[in-house]
């Protein structure tokens, strides 16, 4: 059976969306502040998240230890909230709706590989979770998935496929497991 | 349908336990000696555990890296071993019993939303871990979960329910798949 | 019952393969330049590991943040990538075959307790990733696993036993959901 052959990886193809020196400042800028427990509470990391290219909404709650991968391709809608050691690893577009909960240890992931081909070649696509969802503890968005307005991944668990509004997911692959109901 | 609102949050009512500038300084004391490798040993950790309240046994063993949010709300028994990279998210009270095992990885979460409210109020409540239970690698236990006298939640496992004694529970949701003996 | 007695724990028989000066060696250029974001690239993190006695291939790529417990028990094959805060936990041999993708905050776990004996005697089993499999983000594997050649272990799963050549597994337990194949 054919091989993978890493050697022949290849993704010069790939837009970063920032040449090589904005990366290297921002991977330095992540490692020694947003991934870190520097500062405590939100306003400088938005103000350099915002420097760096990311839409930041107003009233939006950023915790210790957050790893964000290229903040030119992060949008946060307002008065949502990112947790202790949450990971946003967006090579792609990640849009997170206002009065979103993307909560502590949780992953938002945009890479994958193609595994049928020998070249392993680099897969990338956004993720958005639209308003009011909540990406639960230690949970992870798998690269391309949507999470429905209000849909919430429970602790742990993996979103493989779209999260339908107002459902409730759990496991892995994550499953429905009953709908949300809000009351005022 | 009804939205969240997260601005409508409000957590003034819940009681941390210790004043802003105790916290503060746990903060610090967490992020730069607890929370990271400086040492490798338990001695000092666990005095200054104590120190900001923790009631802790004789013969504790805390690795590296271990992430303790509110020490005042801690208790850890005679022999328990905390591994390397463990987060207790201990908003609310802790009990870590005698002879437990909290492997490397693995996560004692305490808070939750309450997700029918359109605040999305905080909800705490307390984790039990009795006697000799043990908390595999990379597994979670969720809010106001007790795992009982000798149970095991095994590798990456989510606990969001009770614990038998002496039962093993693998998965997320984590269920029964065995009971455990243990010869003398 | 019987009870746990972790006083009674003793692993003076385990076999660390290096003696105490170089383990406190290791943990401090562990944490220090590769479990950590010092460097971005591989090529200083490949040397000191291979100082300390790994065994690593030509073309090994290795992010950051990457913790391996002991050098000295670790084989990494050519071309093989380690991603970012991928966890070795390797007190017994790990061999990761040519071609392995270990993808972003992986583990491979090789210690285990005998939970069935009052002294919660350490286990620690090999693990072997054979030629081109794919370890998926945040997937862990357990002490003893084989992963057979370019088998995959999805995102978040866990590998509770071995896996088949050519497998694609889901979940934990991970089962096998389908076979991959490779297109030239």
């Amino acid at each position: 059976m054919t091989k993978v052959d890493l050697k022949s990886f290849n993704n010069d193809w790939f837009d970063h969306g920032a040449g090589l020196i904005i990366r290297g400042l921002w991977y330095l800028f992540n490692a020694i502040y947003l991934n870190s427990y520097i500062f405590p509470f939100s306003g400088l990391k938005k103000f350099w998240l915002s420097l760096f290219g990311a839409k930041i909404g107003k009233g939006v709650v950023i915790k210790p230890k957050v790893n964000v991968k290229y903040p030119w391709k992060l949008t946060i809608g307002d008065y949502a909230w990112i947790g202790e050691e949450v990971w946003i690893d967006n090579l792609d577009e990640v849009i997170i709706g206002p009065n979103c909960c993307v909560s502590q240890g949780a992953m938002i992931l945009t890479g994958n590989h193609d595994f049928t081909k020998s070249s392993f070649d680099l897969i990338t696509k956004p993720i958005v979770l639209e308003e009011g969802s909540w990406v639960g503890a230690r949970s992870t968005v798998c690269p391309g998935v949507k999470l429905g307005s209000h849909s919430i991944l429970t602790v742990g668990s993996i979103a493989t496929k779209n999260l339908d509004p107002y459902g409730i997911y759990q496991g892995n692959p994550a499953e429905k497991i009953k709908t949300r109901v809000i009351s005022p």
